[in-house]
């Protein structure tokens, strides 16, 4: 199996930061399910996953979902293909669990964020890493302003942040996974 | 002046194509604004022009960076920095006229659309090609389902789609500018 097709999207709406660094759930954002499946589908990922503690929230996700798989499948079939990619989970625990059910190993955990730390590893030697293993591997992203902490420490694999030429940092969220799959999985 | 610091993210709402392949004016997405806006000023591009014919919207877009450098501005310094570079313009002649007005020069037109099309241009060869020239350098991208042959056919720069490992083309415009940017400026 292809590094992309065991490869998971995963966005945390909880815990994650607010504006103040307190640890927060975040709501879900419309435009969040739909950039990151279609970049997801783009890319060939094995399925994006939206994570919320909030059963309202997971319900509205899903809600979303079954629509473009209705009677709008057949006036905008791409947008349907990339929706299928969706799946909702109440914790990364959970997440976790589903990934390895399905792919018989516990995935490698790689956390992305626009803030430095110690022992982060370029996306070049991460894209060549990855591809020599077996292991699903998950990409975890966090809304608001970013995973916290125990999340970022838990994960194996810290990517570097993602520059450009300046020292502003504050791409959004769907910017970010878009240009990390284009790394990872790109040209 | 580098090739970023001269270059302008053109995102035209007119002449557009709709899913059916008719020629339209698309309505002005928030989150365009400010997606595209933050991936601009993550990479020093000279400015970002929403480009649209109806006066309202183009007050809209006006109010919406308005708003952000008002009392907001010191709540999210990030967001203000980023909308800063948001211009609004009637046209694509406009922008043209802008840009040239400002530089001494006439801009380089280079296109960006999903579909495929003769003599298109890899992003690597464009980067290269780029950094040697000295003219403003403008990327033009499609709301709705693209560009228009007819503006596309005008660029003298036609560039190639962004593809991944699979043959879904249909990212978001906000992911596509994203990507294009960290080809052309990133890493």
């Amino acid at each position: 199996m292809s590094f992309a097709a065991r490869t998971y999207v995963v966005l945390l709406h909880h815990p994650v930061y607010n504006r103040e660094g307190r640890v927060v759930t975040t709501a879900v954002t419309n435009l969040d399910i739909h950039d990151i499946a279609r970049s997801s589908r783009t890319y060939g990922l094995g399925g994006y996953f939206v994570v919320t503690p909030v059963q309202l929230q997971r319900e509205l996700v899903s809600e979303i979902v079954a629509h473009w798989q209705g009677s709008y499948a057949q006036a905008d079939q791409p947008r349907r293909q990339a929706l299928e990619l969706v799946k909702v989970a109440p914790s990364l625990e959970a997440v976790v669990e589903q990934i390895s059910a399905k792919h018989g190993a516990l995935p490698l955990l790689a956390a992305t964020a626009a803030r430095l730390a110690a022992d982060t590893m370029g996306w070049h030697r991460w894209r060549e890493t990855c591809a020599a293993e077996t292991r699903p591997v998950v990409l975890l992203f966090g809304t608001g302003w970013g995973l916290t902490d125990q999340v970022f420490d838990q994960a194996q694999i810290r990517l570097a942040p993602i520059w450009g030429p300046t020292d502003y940092n504050h791409l959004s969220v769907r910017s970010a996974v878009a240009i990390a799959l284009d790394r990872l999985f790109g040209g």
